[in-house]
């Protein structure tokens, strides 16, 4: 932040305001505190029978890669509709929704993901304008060296493997730096 | 927003920008586009027998009200980190978290509550400085009518139903308007 939101000045420093305990973006003309938080990404784990959905990227970061639907959740939306949004917009899929499946905290980049599991009501899916392909992909056919984010990659094993046991339960976690798959 | 934070300008508009769906704060002197999400807010259930933690708030809103300890989630924290941060800040307590507990999406203020469930490691909790009171209560001894927010009244009913059950679960909601209690 180089200039105050509420004045225009660019008296703005980064220093810990009277009360509080961690360096905030201040602005010394007109007081204004400037809050930086924390984003939410939502997103869904699509599947139909024994194959789940993925959609190729045609934007950056990690163009060309596979990735499961998901994008930052918009003000006025609950997470599970932002989730449903994303999977319109990504891949043109229709879903219901189970529940919840997974959250993850990346504190190195400030970003929560919350992760939900649904079925696809049906196959008229295709690629939105950020999707080069939208394809179904059994276990043994997933592109696992080709997935573009750790917490998709975490994401898709959790599910094939409560998928083997008949049982799926929330996975919560931390990625607490880029790992190497 | 009123002043262009990249660039201090006062053309900045609320408006659509090209490729998107919904209107952004958008600096038309320097073309920055900027974004506004939801924000996290993090806390804990903690309890200790069959006895809950309560905090009698010493700010606004809801100023002599009871709640959880939570807050806004910070930079570079993850979730849980964040939940423990705030139930020392805000009862000096110690905590063992068992697991997230309740995912709370309030859309018309923009807030995803994630609240964890965790055991007192001890008794040696204090007022912080936002609270006036914290004490322990069994579930007829809570102070139902003047718990501060409906979805920390939630969050506590869901916990003492599955007390009762002795199996507690992920519970997930919406709270779309302000609730009466
Ligand atoms: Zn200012
Ligand atoms: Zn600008």
């Amino acid at each position: 932040m180089k200039f105050c939101s509420q004045c225009g000045s660019n008296a703005v420093t980064f220093s810990i305001p009277k009360g509080d305990d961690r360096p905030r973006h201040l602005c010394s003309n007109c007081g204004a505190i400037h809050y930086i938080n924390p984003r939410v990404i939502v997103g869904v784990l699509p599947y139909l029978n024994d194959r789940v959905m993925l959609c190729k990227r045609a934007i950056e970061p990690r163009q060309g890669l596979w990735t499961l639907p998901a994008g930052f959740m918009e003000n006025g939306e609950s997470s599970e509709e932002g989730a449903l949004r994303e999977s319109w917009e990504e891949a043109r899929a229709s879903i219901r929704v189970d529940g919840l499946y997974s959250v993850y905290d990346i504190p190195y980049i400030n970003q929560v993901y919350l992760m939900y599991r649904g079925e696809l009501t049906d196959t008229n899916f295709a690629p939105g304008p950020e999707s080069l392909e939208v394809e179904l992909f059994r276990e043994e056919d997933v592109p696992w060296p080709e997935i573009a984010f750790p917490i998709m990659h975490k994401t898709l094993k959790h599910y094939f493997e409560d998928s083997k046991q008949g049982r799926y339960q929330l996975h919560r976690g931390v990625i607490s730096r880029k790992l190497k798959l």
